[in-house]
């Protein structure tokens, strides 16, 4: 597996591809990467015959008081993880070269990125839109892949890509979770064995919702219990359980056709999000 | 020359000659067309086999109190003449295939976009990147062709392709001026003989500023100077003179390589824009 960090060697590693007439996957990441990333290259590599793994922790959809300084890094291990997973390339860029000094664009989102992780992390799906567009463009990828832990991302990125019409096509995988039903995240490293027994307690509470929607309550009956439970559970603050139509991210007062059950919470000073389908 | 006015027709035309290994030149207007366009047409013509025309008059890039309502039409005129320049497609979509109503995505722009036309129109270069950028993902073209006499908007132009690492090309002509020297413009059409015969000292004066500047002032001496010539030839108000580097659009305080003396003033209610190499 070849890595790459400037631009001008990864235009030179993909156009040879692309002159060959080889198709291009990308698997954009933060790194510090699980059986969850490595379920996307898998799909990736059914896509395309080559992969791009990106790992790059995206200073612009951080805020200040946010983990951008602490999260979790460990390149040699991702690096052994995709080389076995057959990825073709690792673009695992410095900022300078994400973010020249000359660099004057910035992205906002509306529609799918207002509420939930879009008012708690307002910043976020504009600094997620301005990335992917950009890797999207470095990689010339044909297609990119995402997992779908991270349900309203998915939807911003389909969202900014069908707006500025961008040549890629956007395939998402189911979340892989352990054993107990918790949804892999990196952000998981920073569970204690007490806050990661009680985390479980996190996609039982969404699945519990949407078994409550699919008997015919409404949406905020069926969230107001799962956040109910989330505190019972041991969880110590509630951000959101919603309800949003799968396909154009609309809220939802009773179920209607496919949603999502969405969920973000702290355990401590570790917030985690998931989702279930209903 | 066909005429097309939604994505996917014009996907589908664009997409034929794409299998055919054909490339494709965009040339993107407002329409009302002038010899100023046409020459972007001729220019389209020798960098790619297919070209394609946009006549879109942008909302995003207007001010409520600006000229969107009355900006001048005639599309009847401007297909014959794309037709004679032998363009091979016009795309004039409506509003609502440029921004339907799921559409939420915007673009912000810094850099090249602060300053003069950005300070005059702030809302102008973001809508500005946001269709060129839309446009060109829509037309799928591998270059873009632009007229320097909006040399500011070149500038963002070229910021955001390399900020969103865009698969396109931009190429720019020069101004084709009238034989008095005005800079050709949809926006002449608002000028009375009056207007018209006082306008031609638009670019006198920035001629007139490059001149000084080669000659050793500094840009605050010959920008004041080209100022006052405006209103002595009776321009109502002035909006900037000002010189910037030609590649990186910074401002400069004297003449130092190639650099734009770039200008803006009006004539009663028409603002004209223009620009002289130094």
């Amino acid at each position: 597996m070849k890595v790459v960090r400037d631009a001008a060697a990864l235009a030179a590693a993909v156009g040879e591809w692309r002159a060959a007439g080889q198709r291009v996957a990308v698997v954009p990441t933060m790194g510090y990467l699980h059986e969850g990333h490595l379920a996307l290259v898998a799909r990736a590599r059914e896509l395309a015959p080559r992969v791009v793994a990106t790992i790059f922790v995206n200073p612009t959809q951080f805020a200040p008081h946010e983990d951008l300084g602490r999260y979790p890094r460990d390149e040699a291990g991702d690096i052994a993880k995709l080389e076995a997973a057959g990825c073709d390339l690792l673009f695992a860029p410095p900022v300078e070269v994400v973010y020249p000094p000359s660099f004057a664009t910035r992205i906002a989102m509306e529609g799918p990125a207002l509420g939930l992780e879009g008012t708690h992390r307002p910043q976020m799906f504009g600094g997620v839109a301005l990335v992917c567009t950009r890797l999207f463009g470095l990689t010339r990828a044909d297609v990119g892949v995402f997992g779908e832990k991270d349900w309203q991302q998915v939807m911003v990125i389909r969202r900014v890509v069908a707006d500025l019409a961008l040549p890629i096509e956007i395939v998402t995988v189911p979340t892989v979770r352990a054993a107990d039903g918790l949804a892999l995240s990196s952000r998981n490293a920073y569970l204690d064995a007490g806050a990661r027994a009680k985390a479980v307690a996190l996609h039982a509470a969404l699945v519990f919702a949407a078994e409550r929607l699919r008997a015919g309550e409404t949406a905020g009956e069926a969230c107001a219990a799962a956040e109910k439970r989330l505190l019972e559970a041991g969880f110590d603050r509630v951000d959101y359980v919603a309800v949003r139509r799968e396909g154009d991210f609309f809220e939802l007062d009773r179920l209607e056709g496919a949603a999502r059950v969405l969920g973000a919470a702290w355990l401590g000073s570790v917030r985690l999000i998931d989702n279930s389908t209903t």
